[in-house]
């Protein structure tokens, strides 16, 4: 691609950088960066220089914080006996969002991957193991919500195994068909693992 | 959507006015933004920034430009008997990765567009017919590119009004079914557009 000037190139390439923009989609950003006035394009690049410098994560759960600590960890009226385990912070966005989970969250920052050389020390394990048993008896439970993947298993398996000695109930949240999925599309490995996991209804 | 930051509320804000970014992208990219080094987010926010502010525009043919004059209008190896009119700077991108075009450009910056109170005089249409003026004779042909529409139709009706008397042979480029295109799948006024200027091939 031919650009009209140095600085447009420049500009698109950085702009191309970033996960999902391609250097069609990062050109027309640049021309609408130029048709729009001065303090449009420096409001945004302000805001994320701004972002990327003054960011904190909380003391405690190492989520994304305004301050020492998080809005969610400072809350008084979460639930402080229990700790949902995440991979990061989008996970914690997420399950906010769906407004059933009043606990308090702890955000690993990624999960055992030999391969990518992530092991146990990479991650904020040590830190939730101490927080734990720092805070017993208040907690009660740990949730884990990672990914259904190897490592994200390896990683559930790992914090059970430290976990247990200290007498802490241990879960996983549910995997099987999503809710308005069909059966016949479901992948073999959720179909089984769904029958596997099934709930009773007759106990209710 | 909850965020777990002012800082990052602020980000996503900002970065969600951009075309074709939505709150759950910008957050993408926020978090994309976190995970790389502060130099990244440094070096895109700079080029944003310098970009708005050290932008020039040609003063012959208003395209973007890194000096007075841009490569284009400068070139000793470009054909200054014609000129291509076009609305915006990507329509030059656009005809410049043809190959096919080895004249010069006019960028108007849009299109008379009385609904939008785009009246001749918001766009280098007076330029244009300067710059023909005072090139003449070596400006032989002016070749219209303007959108298809009422528009750009009523802008290439004016520019060639005002051609006219100076004895400029005015073309605009064909309208027509695209290559590898099929007849069925055609609307119906492009098609009729084809048939009334379709080309003799018993002439060459």
């Amino acid at each position: 691609m031919q650009f009209p000037s140095k600085l447009v190139e420049e500009a698109v390439d950085q702009i191309s950088r970033l996960p999902g923009i391609g250097k069609k989609t990062a050109l027309r950003l640049v021309l609408h960066f130029l048709k729009q006035d001065k303090e449009y394009a420096s409001s945004i690049s302000q805001a994320i220089t701004k972002l990327r410098n003054e960011i904190q994560y909380c003391k405690q759960c190492f989520d994304i914080s305004d301050g020492e600590i998080c809005r969610i960890c400072s809350g008084i009226k979460r639930d402080h006996s229990m700790i949902c385990v995440v991979e990061d912070s989008p996970d914690v966005i997420a399950i906010e969002n769906t407004n059933q989970y009043q606990g308090l969250y702890h955000v690993l920052g990624g999960v055992i991957s030999p391969i990518d050389g992530i092991g146990p020390s990479e991650l904020k394990l040590n830190e939730l193991f101490q927080r734990v048993e720092h805070n017993q008896p208040e907690v009660e439970e740990v949730i884990l919500a990672l990914s259904p993947t190897m490592e994200g298993d390896t990683t559930s398996f790992y914090i059970t195994k430290k976990l247990k000695p200290l007498g802490i109930r241990v879960t996983t949240i549910a995997r099987g068909i999503p809710i308005g999925g069909e059966l016949e599309y479901a992948d073999e490995i959720t179909l089984g693992r769904s029958i596997m996991t099934r709930s009773d209804l007759s106990e209710d």
